[in-house]
This record gives C-alpha cells, structure tokens and sequence, in this order.
C-alpha cells in the first residue's frame, strides 16, 4: 500500500478529471466474475487487498470485517459441495423454460479459483463500543459490504476478478470454517485472474436480467 | 458519466500504477463526514452520483438500491427530531466519562449538509427473479450497500463529503418519507463540501476507537 510521509498527509492528492473518468471505467468493468483462470495469486497481494478493504468506514469506527482465506482442500470441497446442494435447492423452485435457462447460467467459480476468501462480521465487536448501531444492529454487517465493494474494486485495477458466492447456508459456512460463534457469515469471495472481460453483466448477457432505468431508482420528497 | 464508444467498450482500460495508487489515496482520504459546508451542490452531481452507484453488483441482478432525495424542509425537520431523539437515547446508554465523551462527538452533519439522500432497499424486486438469495435474503441490503460504498468513492474523488447516519430509527423514516412497504431503510446520507479534510477518522481523531491491525482481520483455515 502507498504510504505517504506525514507532511504529504496533511494535503489530500488531486483527484483530476483524468483519474475520476478512470474512475467510472473501473466502476464499469468491475464485474462479479465466475470463469476463473487457474493461475495462482500471490498471498501479499491478498493481504494488500484486505488491508485496502479495510479502509472502508464502518459503523462506530467498529471494524467488524474478518476476512478468511480458505486453504484447506477439504474445506474447499465441503464448501464446493455445500453449494451444490443449495444450488439445486433453488434451481429446484423455477419450472419449465425459466429452470432450463437457470440451469445453464454459471453462478459460481468455486472449483477453478485459485483464492478462496469468507468474509464474516463480528456481531459483538468490542471496537466501537456500540456507537452508532443501537437502532439498526444490520449496520455491522452493512460495514462489511462496504470493505467487500472496496476489495473488488482494487482487485480489479490490478486485473483480478472477484465474485460474490451467496448460494450457501451461511450457518454451514461457519461450522466449516470453524470460526467463533459470534461471527456472522457475510459473503463468499473467489479470486482470481478472469478468464475474460466484459463490460455487461453475466446475468445481462446470457438474458436473465436487464438494467433498470434511473427513473425507477431515484425519487424526490 | 463517462460514455466509450462500442468498439472502445470492447477492450478494457489500462488501469496503471499511477491510477491504483491514486485508487489507494482515494480510499485513505474517503472520510465519514459530518462538518459541511452549506453551498448548494448541482442536482446533475447527485443523478451523476446515483448512477455511479448502481454500476455495483447487486443479488442475481437484482437492482433493488432506492434512492429518496429529501427536499421537503418538514420532512427534513421530522428527520433531524428524529435523529435527536435516538441520539438522546444513545448517550443513555453510557455512563461518566464515557457518556461525556459521546456527548462531546459531532456524529451528523444534518442540518448543514446541503444534500439529504435516503437510501432504501426494496425487499421484493421484480428484478433478478429471486436468484441467488434463497438462502441469504440479507444479500439484497449488502448490494445496495456496495451501491453506497461506489457513491462515497465516487463523491470523494469530486471534492465532496458523503456522512452515513445510522442513528435513525427505520420505520419512523420509512413514514417520514412515505415510501412503499417493501422498501426498507438502509442508509441516510448527508452529502456537501467538507470543511475540512483529514485521513484519521472522526471516531479515531477524537479518541474513541482506534485501528485494529490486520493480524486481527485477517484469519486462515
């Protein structure tokens, strides 16, 4: 990670419109990724990763991200065959054409990922000491998306692809694991490099799902 | 928003060390803010900024981030009185110094803030037919939460301030804004010109919570 000298710290970086219009291209080639090439990530570019994930607020200053890069090949496959089964669980509620298609998309990369990473939240974090949360406890796991939005960003300026794996039992997840029963299963990540890239998303380009206008997203009051 | 060509869509932009070095600097200079300016910002930045943000992922393409820009000085009002009475009822919470501490931390920019933006998630989008949160309906919240995370980066990097308050009660701001009941509260942003710019937090800046180190964070299995 860049680390400035003190001095420099005291005055923030221009942001010009060269980097900001860099800036919308990386928000726009950012793609949730499920076809994976095999090559293996370095673990330092791993942990810059998180530690630039970290750098996302979080509610209270609470810091309840906890990252967990999955090694063990037996954990992977009871990972793998946790989502199979979820997997044919959902395929099994869409019937006739809409079942076919689903059948066909690729919804994960789990099997060619050369890096696994759980995300977790901790729902009792002592940092923080509770600021901020007494109304809505959910802002704990909201931090963590925040640090995940971060992690995928920066993966991809550096020519990795991330994606999202939420077709798992997240109480599975964390038996698998073996991590503290106070940690709350938040999102499964495969990284690696992307065995191609495009501008729309899987499920835009094999026809599940178009955009929305703006008009149906932004309201006034 | 930037807009490349088709035959420039096809091939990605080259993002350079220049450009993730800024990337990192932008990360470390994105503060929760809650000291504004009052200066009007242009209702072309926010749909600017709105349509950045829904470049994030979201479920099976989902798209269930809602955004409510509240104009109205009433209902602007009966957010602020909301705000103080959860606040109120926060600093309850502790005790002595501590309770002396909190009541000394600015934790909203409210009433400066020239933009109010509510954020809501719609619990039952038509959108993404169900896909990938059978198991994890919450994945529906995390992405409009990514959507937020887009929005503060991309704010930043134009010189503006974004503050999330959480210390808001749901269902009242759901009734303020009188929004539909499928949506759910998921953040209330304030957003203007900072009046100042730092790299520590607020919360670590006026001591009360400092950074965890990465050996907390970051766990193998």
């Amino acid at each position: 990670m860049t680390r400035s000298s003190v001095a420099a710290d005291a005055v923030p970086p221009c942001f010009d419109e060269t980097f900001t219009a860099l800036l919308t291209e990386l928000f726009r080639w950012r793609r949730d990724v499920r076809r994976f090439r095999r090559d293996p990530v370095h673990a330092e570019t791993i942990e810059e990763l998180v530690r630039l994930a970290t750098l996302a607020p979080s509610v209270g200053h609470s810091q309840p991200w906890r990252f967990v890069s999955v090694e063990d090949a037996g954990r992977r496959k009871a990972i793998i065959g946790n989502f199979n089964r979820c997997n044919e669980a959902a395929l099994a509620t869409f019937d006739g054409e809409e079942a076919e298609r689903y059948a066909r998309l690729k919804l994960a990369g789990l099997c060619e990922a050369p890096v696994h990473l759980a995300v977790f939240c901790d729902k009792a974090p002592v940092a923080g000491r509770g600021l901020g949360r007494m109304t809505m406890p959910e802002t704990l796991a909201y931090s963590v998306v925040g640090a995940v939005q971060n992690l995928a960003l920066a993966a991809r300026a550096r020519g990795l692809g991330v994606g999202w794996v939420s077709i798992l039992d997240p109480s599975d997840i964390a038996t698998i694991l073996d991590v503290p029963a106070e940690w709350q299963f938040v999102s499964y990540l495969c990284i690696g490099q992307p065995e191609e890239e495009h501008l729309d998303p899987e499920l835009e380009r094999h026809g599940w799902q178009d955009r929305l206008p703006q008009s149906a997203v932004l309201h006034r009051r």
